[in-house]
Order: structure tokens, then sequence, then C-alpha cells
């Protein structure tokens, strides 16, 4: 029997990546090389249809102009989703998008398979296949940005869950009897270590102490954002200092929780808090390590995604990739 | 080309349960009844090869008596320990046990394939198999005992991590700035709702509040138990019922979050608790559909285990009965 040798096959995939201010798309080969790319503002309160012939626009143009062929395409989108119908039920940041058919819709249009996760698991999958997580089979990728959201490589494999949407990770309650979240839980990871939390609670600390660095660099509070805080702290100032301090025990304390769920391999963490860099992983590891039990703590890397600007059309090439040859969906 | 009906044949497992206070060895057959047992308190003090002569014992008495021929055996103990190599590293209720080869030893005398697991992944698969999580395919295990533990089936399978050690749920961290647990962490779960914990806290409580119910019960607070605060509950103690409704807060956001890490259909309790029933269910059940997202909240039923006095037994049993037929190990 002669055995056809599938990576001999060159295959490029559209990738879409679905944002609540900004949409792209792109092609991508199987080595994660992004080839070509289409941006553009989101014009969301304008409602899903109107997207979809944003995104089939974007499609035309890096399609047109390309010289290779895609065999499929993929998509990453905010969750909740139904990846199985490939129905976006309500995103936080697309309000309008009920129970949405994307997947049909862009079928219907594109004439070619397409299949849709949720933007933390492509993110995860792109870290898997092409980045920061490469051969891991036990692997958590977590994204801290203006949410916190995660993404689960385990037994080297997406892990969905029930409802696919396993892995949100800044709902992990870090303190039982904390705040309320929008979730409805209290104490969500998220509601003190996500970007805008970490800026939120600069604000009150700020507030409390006008004399610091802190406050002196951000005269309109509301102007003071985690990079104020990164700029303060790189001064040397206390009261910057103080506030990393907690935000680095609130992170540890979730970390550790990962590490004592999952017994992970490797943590990979992404979004902007990544600009910290030794404000955040030299401590964080120290710290995790500290909190967890040794016997799943030992050797445990947590490190930086590899990817930034372009982890969601990343993202979306890889939920494209992980499907088989020849496919249709 | 015949197949032949596996499922046919007759299968029965020698299962070995090593606790820290008792040992139990039965045969138990592929429906995971259990057709006979032995027990004995574990020698502990006398070291783990005095123990493996006590189990070696044990499993004379019900091979002996048994008219049916064991296949392989399967073991649960506590954890950490090193399952492909079939080492116990060192649980905290079997102390001088070192990274010991407890499998080795069993197999060279025993003359059988031998499989360990930690005790609450066995006990996982034993609700999976026979008891309250048949059929489930992303199933949460949580024991809540003297300790807390967990055991995850996802996808259908136990799920294991790098070190053989996921499911460590006792040590989700519910307060990052939470005291200090024996894990190295601060806030576990395990440090304010194990039932060692649940007594510890209402020992507090009524040191407080002499004239309370619950200090009543106990006018000794060192024999306060949980069966106490149950007790106290049951009779309307407001006292108790504080305590309590903080107990629930504090599960709750454990379960939240193992609800947002997992996105499991089902969440099968266990332990000592259980027996708290209808002040432990129901509230736990609603307050965890608060404290979680909707998409991820829905259908997640929280229950009871199906065993209790013999879930050491009837796990190990399930981890034999999950090796393949044939294995040899």
């Amino acid at each position: 029997m002669t055995t056809f040798p599938l990576e001999a096959i060159p295959r490029h995939v559209l990738a879409i990546d679905i944002g609540g201010t900004k949409l792209a798309v792109g092609i991508v080969n199987a080595r994660g090389e992004l080839l070509d790319a289409a941006r553009a503002p989101t014009e969301v309160e304008q409602g899903p249809d109107h997207v979809v012939e944003q995104l089939l626009g974007l499609c035309s143009v890096v399609m047109e102009r390309s010289p290779v062929t895609v065999e499929c395409a993929g998509v990453g989108c905010g969750g909740p989703l139904d990846t199985d119908r490939g129905i976006i039920q309500s995103p936080t940041n697309l309000p309008g998008w009920v129970d949405y058919p994307l997947v049909e819709r862009l079928r219907a249009r594109l004439n070619l398979p397409v299949f849709v996760e949720n933007d933390a698991n492509a993110a995860a999958l792109a870290e898997h296949q092409f980045g920061a997580g490469q051969g891991i089979e036990h692997l958590v990728y977590l994204t801290i940005s203006t949410g916190i959201g995660g993404g689960l490589i385990l037994n080297g494999e997406l892990y969905r869950g029930k409802h696919g949407n396993a892995g949100e990770l800044g709902h992990l309650q870090v303190r039982y009897d904390g705040p309320p979240c929008s979730c409805g839980g209290r104490g969500c990871l998220e509601g003190y270590a996500s970007g805008t939390n970490i800026a939120r609670r600069a604000r009150e600390v700020a507030a409390r102490h006008p004399g610091s660095l802190l406050a002196r660099l951000a005269p309109n509070l509301q102007h003071l954002t985690g990079e104020t805080v990164l700029a303060a702290l790189q001064a040397g100032d206390p009261v910057a200092g103080a506030l990393w301090d907690e935000t680095l025990e609130m992170l540890a304390a979730g970390v550790a929780s990962i590490v004592h769920a999952f017994d992970p391999q490797r943590i990979v963490i992404g979004g902007g808090i990544t600009n910290f860099g030794d404000h955040l992983f030299p401590p964080l590891r120290q710290r995790v390590a500290q909190r967890s039990m040794p016997a799943l703590a030992d050797g445990v890397d947590i490190c930086p995604a590899a990817f930034a600007g372009n982890v969601g059309v990343l993202g979306a090439a890889a939920v494209a990739l992980r499907a088989p040859l020849g496919v249709s969906r």
C-alpha cells in the first residue's frame, strides 16, 4: 500500500478573528505563518448581519490577492458560543449577537467549510500548534487583558467541556466573600486582576494616596490605566508596589488553583498583562510554586505567550488547521 | 471474521483499599458488585512493609474462600503517587511511605498485574463506572471528608495531568488572602470546608457564643464535630445556621470555580459531608447556579455519590477493571 504523505500537502486556511472593536482576516499556512491580512474596525452597533458583510469584504480582499487556495475557514469569536451548531450565543463584547448562526451565514457565502471556537480556545490552539506550547500535552493558556479568559489543552487536545465553555478561568473565585461579578459569582479573578480591574483598583489607591507617583502620573484619575501602574512600578513607587504585590497574590491564588485542578505541564500567559514582563513572571512563578503542593508545582513552566497582536487571527487559523483534511462542515 | 464478545467474559478483580486508619480488600465483579471483603485496622506506625504483609493476609483470606478467579488487582491509596511507576510518594495519611514501590511489592507476591491510583481518582472511576456518574462524559467527583479531594472524568476518561495529581480540588484557593494551608497555599477550600475544618471553625464560633445550642451540645469543645454542627442545624440554632451559611458560600465558590474551569455535566459529591443531606445539596445547587455564568451553569447536576462506606474498595476495583483484558503490569 502506498501511503500518501499528508504533511506534504501545502495547507492554507482563511482565518477570521471577530473582536468587539476590530475585525481581522488572514491567510495562514500550516506552520502558522500569516501570509496576508486585512483589518477593519467592528461596526458592532450595526448588528451581526452587517458585521458578517464586513467580514466577507475582508475575506474577498485577502482571497483575491492571494496566490494560494484556502481549504477551509476558522473563526475565533467571543463566547459563549455553541461550536457544534456554529451559533454565537451572547458574547459580552458583541451586544445583540443572540443565538446568531454565524457558521451557517459564513459557509453559505464563502462556500467553504467553516469552524468556530471561542477566542481563548483559539488562542490556546495557536500557542499549542505554533507558539509557546508546542509539544506540550497538558497546557493551560491564560489571557489577561480587558477580561481574563483561558483555553485548555489536555492530553494534547483542546478540552471543551459540556457546553464548549471550559476554561473560563477569569471566573475562578479567589475570594469567596469578594465583590459581585457580572457572571453572578463573587470574588472572581477577573474582578481583581484583569487590565480593567487593575486600573480600577489603581484609581481607588491613587485617590487615597494623592501624593504618590501613581496619582501624580494621572492627574485625571480617569486616565489612569495599567500602563500608568507599570510606569509607577518601574519608577519604584511604593504605592504602586503595594497594589502590584496584592495583584500578584490574587493571580498566584488563581494560578495555583489552576495547578491543583489540572496538574499542567505549562501555563502560557498572554494578553496585555505580559507587558509587565519581569514585574510579572519571576514573582508569579515564585509565588505559585510557594502556593502549590510540591508534587504538582514541580517543573510547571509559567511563560509568556508567543503571540500578541496577531493571536486572534493565528488562533482562528489554528481552529481551521485542527480540522482533518477534506472534512466539510 | 468472528468477533469474540469480550463483555461476555465474567471479570473479577481484587480490590485493595489502603487508608490511613483501615485497610480493605475485596473481590468485585464487572458490575461493581462487592462479592466478598476483609478488613483490618492499618498498623501504620509499623511502616509500609508491615502494611503490605497485612494486605497480603487480607488478600489470602478473600482469594482462598472465593469461588472465582481474579484477573488482576487494583489499589486505591492516598496521593501523591506515581501511577506509571507504581510508587507511593508521601501521602499525608501514611507517614513514612516515601517513594515506596508498592506495585512492585504487591505484584511479586500476588503474581497478578497490579494497578494503582490515588483514592480520589479511584472513587471517581467507581462513580463513573457503577455509581452516580454512569454515562457522564464530563464528571467531577469531589470528596469532602477529613480532607477534600477530587477526581476528574473528562471526555469519558480519567484525566490525570502531568504528574497524575490533577483534581486536587481541596486546594482551590477560595480566599487569596486567607490562612496558610499545609500545601503552601492560602485560603484553600480544604482549610475552610473539610470536615476537620468545619469542626474547627465551629469550635471557634461556639467559644464566642457559649449560650448557643451549638456550644451547649458540646460542653467540652474538643468533642465538637461535624455531627454536632448538623444536630444544631437541624434544631434550628441560628449560630450553627450562620456558620453553615458561610460554609455553603465557601463551597459554592469552590464548586462555581470547578464549573468555570471544567464545564462539567455533573458534579458528584461524596464523603462525610453528604450526611448534611438537604442542608447541603439544595442550597449548594442554588448558590452555584447563582455564582456561575448561565451558559455554564445550565443543566449541571450536583448530586450525592452512590457509594459511601465501600467507595474505597469499589474505587480500587474500578482501577483494576479499567485495565484492558489481558494486560499485564
